[in-house]
């Protein structure tokens, strides 16, 4: 169909004044009096609406005036200017067809609904103003993820989603399966006979693409992953879901240094192509959601991110121990209220803590000349904590088995991994931005079930 | 590292030519004679390699004669034009640090290895031409779909990837559990207790999300997909996977011309952007994979698509079936070998075959006013068959339940579905594009293993 959009119209008006346009949108309100009225419509592409008057001149007056909030309709007319009223322009309408009715019990009405109540109707909840605005910013967002790394040359890789290892040696991780669970083949010991299950083995949902995403570094130097992650935590928190989007870069021949300069740039740019695209959405979130959002993100593109250590920062929370629930003490994990803490008092801008006890990280980060930490950095964000997390890479053979060793991982496991170790290992690092966690934070909202479309946490998973 | 890559080398090599640069890559080959030597190193980012010549005036002159294939260095020299020999200009050498041997046993050695061997390191395979023409070309072709639906305004939707429901009631799913699958949890009945499972009920691995992105279409207007899709089908051949990647647009107000014009439009934009962005890649392709295929892309670009109905299709081929494996009839499946002769012989470029038969395509589709047939659409390319499956929806409440209840499908489990016509329903289409099928036809490359990093398929899931 040859129809105009509302974003078109908006971007455009000069185009389309006084000119014939047909849009095609969703009633968001009619209101008819005796001879005419004023239809308001959302056509979806663009967060404003549009207003149409129509009148009794036409043969479906009486039908238009009934019109229930959520109808779609196609309306052709002459886009006018209105100077003294509200909205710049609205459609002088000579044709209004309705494409379909909404019925009596549609479940958005005019009135605010609770944010709890719209995640019970996540098919219907994006027509609502603030899930335009979430789902359009995180289609934005992810896009300038990609624009972003492709503009400098990455090579995006999918890595698997099934997979027979597990990243980390650590993690509760869906399994997955072809077998009749009501009747598990069996082994004779009794244990389960994976050879009759559709990879011939045991299989589960990646956490990470890491691994995989360093072999494809060693080939192509700048890589990056943005694809689906899985977590069985039984964890039910405002910021875990049970599967997520990652951004995962992997870079050869760069150091930690290397690897947060690219993470404060990417983030930088991300903020930048939202509030450049997005300014009604923009502004939406700071005027409904969260009141010091567009300050906050302004005041993060024009300061450069903090940095310290680790055991710098324990130093700094021990002075404020008494305000936390978990001490803190050189050694321990640092917990969103510390995390929080340090970037939102004592930084009050993003801030890396580097250099962390290797105790409390992965296997595969860079042993410090210390023997203690390990070349890894966390981004800590205000109002979220932890957003990315990434570290360099050991690419010494005899460390990183030794590292394996005292961590009793099997090497025969990561045959491959050591590989890039034994030809032509590189420095190399690395990082993972969690989507939804920066979602959040770009819009202010603070619960993760309500930047996801569909969400999946535990005993949920509708639709 | 401050580091310049070969890529912009030789896309802006004014800029540095007779300068110092430094450059970070792996050895493709060295040459080593008494007082100097030429390593032939590529760095990933480009298809090209970079000559370095390096003398016996450095002090690990012998270290660098004796690299081994595949090995990583720093380079540091001048970048001089060389008019009289095969590459434009090559590295004078004043530093090669070698950043990380490659052992003796490295399993790419100079000679060409088969796509066979290769699947069995995909590790180490991105490192070979092949293979980094292939992965760069399907980086680019991702970027290239994002960018042509991101320009157009359309919104990125992430539909999930666990889900409780079928989407076309068929296909062999994955299984997602958390279940202790040595000791399943059963009922009183002996059943499945799903309510201990991580959702408190089954759940799969998705195979479309397109009814969950109708709902967003319902809001945004126009949205797409681009997402892991899953297949258990127990099926051993060149096409099939177990994991791939899809792209679903759907759009509202949009009937199954608007969606044939969109679908044609998106793969000649793909095409261009590929043959643009890695000229070097696409011509290796066309010399040493697939001859014809340059040709047949630009043929592609300069024509318009065909367009037959199945039932014209049929006839078409009825003529011919004393060529096919299976005989072809009116109410048929069309097998590859139709769909190839079609595009191939037949219409000798792609060509979108329209109006099936109800009875072998999905239920959600549109019924024609035929009774018969639904407004469906295949688009099918040479060398692949079908590489886009799409369809205008049937919009109408009544008609979808009826073609529930004729199909034995349960309406309480499609309630978010029907609410969509019930509440401002429109007409509407989509489609869903293979992105592996896609990345073959760009590239030429005949199995699906060769265009997935890590390819997961019946009793193969490695790394």
């Amino acid at each position: 169909m040859n129809l105009t959009t509302v974003r078109e119209i908006y971007r455009s008006r000069e185009t389309y004044l006084d000119k014939e346009v047909q849009i095609g949108g969703w009633v968001r309100s009619v209101r008819g009096s005796k001879n005419f009225g004023f239809i308001v419509v959302s056509d979806g592409s663009y967060f404003e609406t549009l207003q149409v008057v129509y009148h009794d001149t036409m043969p479906n007056f009486a039908e238009i005036s009934k019109l229930n909030v959520g109808a779609s309709i196609i309306v052709k007319g002459t886009l006018v200017a209105t100077p003294e009223a509200k909205q710049p322009f609205e459609i002088q309408a000579t044709e209004v067809a309705v494409e379909g009715p909404s019925a009596s019990d549609y479940p958005l009405q005019k009135k605010r609904h609770s944010l709890e109540y719209l995640r019970t109707i996540s098919h219907l909840r994006p027509r609502t103003n603030t899930f335009q605005a979430v789902f359009r910013v995180r289609s934005l967002a992810a896009y300038a993820i990609h624009q972003y790394f492709q503009e400098r040359d990455f090579v995006y890789v999918h890595t698997p989603l099934i997979t027979a290892s597990d990243c980390e040696g650590a993690g509760e991780m869906f399994q997955v399966t072809t077998m009749d669970l009501n009747n598990v083949p069996k082994k004779d010991d009794g244990t389960v006979d994976y050879s009759q299950d559709f990879f011939g083995k045991p299989t589960n949902l990646t956490v990470s693409g890491q691994l995989n995403g360093e072999t494809y570094a060693m080939a192509f130097r700048n890589i990056y992953t943005f694809g689906p992650t899985f977590r069985a935590e039984n964890s039910n928190t405002t910021r875990h879901a049970a599967e997520f989007w990652m951004i995962e870069p992997e870079m050869a021949f760069a150091d930690l240094n290397d690897n947060m300069e690219v993470a404060e740039d990417m983030l930088k740019y991300v903020i930048r192509y939202v509030l450049e695209h997005a300014p009604e959405e923009m502004n939406f979130f700071n005027q409904f959601i969260d009141k010091g959002l567009l300050d906050r993100l302004n005041h993060v593109l024009n300061s450069e991110f903090g940095h310290v250590t680790y055991t710098e920062a324990v130093r700094i929370l021990e002075e404020h121990n008494d305000e936390f629930d978990y001490k803190v003490f050189w050694g321990c994990d640092l917990q969103t209220e510390h995390e929080r803490y340090l970037t939102e008092k004592i930084f009050q801008k993003p801030v890396f803590v580097t250099d962390y006890p290797k105790e409390i990280k992965a296997f595969y980060m860079k042993m410090n000349e210390d023997g203690k930490t390990v070349a890894a950095m966390d981004c800590l964000v205000p109002g979220i904590g932890e957003i990315i997390g990434g570290s360099q890479r050991e690419d010494n053979l005899e460390k990183l088995e030794a590292r394996m060793d005292e961590l009793g991982l099997k090497k025969e496991d990561y045959g491959f991994y050591l590989d890039l170790r034994k030809y032509g290992s590189a420095r190399h690092s690395g990082f993972g931005l969690g989507f939804e966690r920066c979602v959040m934070y770009l819009t202010g909202v603070s619960n993760i079930r309500d930047v996801i479309p569909f969400p999946r946490t535990v005993n949920n998973c509708e639709l």
